[in-house]
């Protein structure tokens, strides 16, 4: 199945906004196999809007439309629409309650200008009709027109729960569909296609696809089938085969992320934490503290950039940094454990290491990386040599970080083997 | 002048990268008054691209394409855009010297392939002859058509060499333009606006622009000339009163960021900060240290979680929290404090609040925010409320802590006015 996406407002073609929505979109049906052929934004001008509808439905099997619903002056699309359909607008009670409703979850109060948001194309579906987002959809001969408010979470909302389930059932003609998305770190996108080769065996209902989220790889499990239950049996073989072979990569499922796979790991096992950051500066505190309710884990972070904090605040002794330099192994051991110890906690983390530009040498080049961990049993440090731009490495610094702590979660033996 | 933005690759259609070239381009051009009509994304398909290519040509005074320029099979822009000029491909050994010299560059070995990215439309023109950025363009008719690389590095530094001041200079039929760029924190839109009412004076070579980029307004002025010397005078005038009227609030300039700003004015005073963070997690000292050199001014920055770290490592006495609470002014003046003293530096920052969504009391609701800043001459807090989820509130407030010590060090006395 192939389809367009359309974009409309002034602010996405004088660069105010960047297009999040095309993006989310056409990465969501793709993981799905169903392509886009073209993503068309246009201001809100109704010459251009018809202009790309016309093109759109003529040689497409299904358009989305985003933005252009509010309730201004220059929300024209329903309008547009309905012109390019030959339809009349009529008021449709039913979706006017659903912005009422909509309106008094995000407490806005009642303005008479969103009446004319529910005024519709003659013969349009609401997208969903108990929900209290806006969008709804009409037919151009078979082809359907999906139209969707602006605002990016609730484009999400509305596809995830309507849109691509409704787009998909339709491309394998079947009544249900699942899927699972897998977030890898610490392997290629083709050795993940090597080691996933043939996992989904005989299942002629079930697809895998792979895409890049730098810095990981997501793979996408999906499930087509004429039940729910049928669906969610071959969904729940296919993910235990899919975790069984990739094992300790798989750092996170579905919505979640590292730092909140993480969080759940520390809390089941009643284990607190805190860091020692020098390149990464408080990068790695912070995407731990991101999520909601780490508090109840993450005790403390220290920054220690100069080398009097790292022998104040954590006990590094001045003899260490000497001899082995502040980005070292030896360094890294000592600045785990010294948070760990002073912080009375189970975990320390920690990293130091050349995020550049200036400050590398033959030696120790910049993006030269140093990460430590210290638990109960021990402490261990891993060396590693990033490339990119200063953003870039203290980037990929603090998602190894989490990556190592995640692994050490999972099997507190790894930081001993060699 | 009106024109269109043309984006291609698979990357784009199937949500792999977000298209950070059109909403750049669209920006830049739409800062200097130049408005984009449309932007088209399509994949590497001939067809498609050839569409796209002549629609544009027909309705646009300019149009530019991004991506298709590389070495390998998919890279096919440019076979597209000579069978649709109708033009034969010719080497170019100019190219070929410069894609020789941009390779070099960028650390990668030749490779016969390259070569093939040599093959220009007969007639077209380099866009940077000297440069080691590839991209070319041609005229159909009187519309140029400019072919750029899709990597987004590249991009930026060809439009803003090259493309801009093209297309800037053209649409004045002036030789010369100059643009300032000032970053504004603090104001409203709608309020800069009544600030900067009637700036230009009788310039008529002048324009001022505005556009949000989150939590920052950006105030774009923009001077064409017949010489240099004349636009970088008009420039200069204008770039004085745009600065007296906005005062403080101007926080950075051009390329800079307020962390950078900052780092400035805390070298070329020879001061030296820590920071103490509850509620960002390490975002103020993330920021802080995203400047290279920032090690020269930044000694050390804490996250102080739990009760007992603000305890243990600021000193704030426990009848304090108790009193106040860890979210107060009290309690936010004693972290800067602390971290100040007990690290020997001139300036301590702090922040603790509540990011939510938990945690929120009737009298302190999510979003309650205080910041302070203990210097040589005391310190001071201020109480904020700031609205969104949880990221939304640790990064307005990251900024807000920046700017507050960004105000400080121009003018120090701030913290002790009411």
């Amino acid at each position: 199945m192939r389809g367009e996406i359309i974009t409309i407002g002034d602010e996405l073609i004088t660069g105010r906004v960047c297009d999040l929505n095309a993006h989310f979109l056409s990465g969501r049906l793709s993981s799905f196999g169903i392509k886009i052929t073209a993503i068309s934004s246009v201001g809100d001008d109704p010459e251009a809007i018809s202009g790309v509808l016309a093109r759109a439905v003529d040689r497409s099997q299904f358009v989305i439309v985003c933005g252009g619903l509010g309730p201004t002056e220059d929300d024209i699309t329903v309008r547009v629409a309905a012109d390019f359909a030959g339809l009349p607008l009529v008021l449709d009670e039913e979706y006017l309650a659903s912005i009422r409703n909509s309106l008094r979850t995000r407490g806005v109060p009642w303005a008479e200008s969103f009446r004319k948001m529910a005024f519709l194309p003659e013969g349009a579906s609401l997208i969903d009709p108990k929900g209290d987002s806006c969008g709804f959809y009409l037919y151009h001969g078979d082809v359907p027109v999906f139209f969707l408010p602006g605002i990016p979470e609730e484009v999400r909302l509305l596809a995830e729960r309507k849109v691509l389930p409704l787009l998909v059932r339709k491309d394998r003609d079947k009544a249900v569909v699942r899927q699972r998305l897998f977030k890898v770190f610490g392997l290629q996108e083709a050795r993940i296609g090597e080691i996933l080769e043939g996992v989904t065996g005989s299942e002629k209902g079930a697809r895998i696809g792979f895409y890049p989220n730098y810095p990981e790889n997501h793979v996408a499990v999906t499930v087509w089938a004429d039940t729910a239950e049928q669906a969610e049996s071959v969904l729940g073989r296919l993910e235990a085969e899919v975790e069984k072979r990739l094992g300790r990569y798989v750092v996170a499922k579905d919505a979640a992320t590292l730092e909140e796979s993480v969080g759940i790991l520390l809390k089941a096992r009643g284990l607190r934490l805190a860091t020692a950051e020098s390149c990464t500066g408080g990068l790695i505190s912070h995407r731990l503290t991101s999520v909601s309710g780490s508090s109840d884990y993450f005790e403390r972070g220290l920054v220690v950039y100069s080398n009097e904090a790292k022998q104040e605040l954590l006990g590094v002794p001045a003899e260490i940094i000497e001899e082995f330099g502040a980005v070292s192994a030896e360094t890294a051991v000592r600045m785990a454990s010294g948070v760990r110890e002073r912080s009375g906690v189970d975990i320390g983390l920690a990293s130091t290491g050349i995020a550049g530009p200036t400050g590398g040498t033959p030696d120790k080049p910049v993006g030269t990386v140093f990460l430590a961990l210290a638990g109960p049993a021990g402490a261990g440090a891993r060396k590693f040599k990033f490339s990119g731009r200063r953003g870039q490495i203290t980037s990929i610094t603090a998602q190894t970080a989490l990556d190592m702590l995640h692994r050490y979660l999972v099997d507190d033996t790894f930081l001993f083997r060699h």
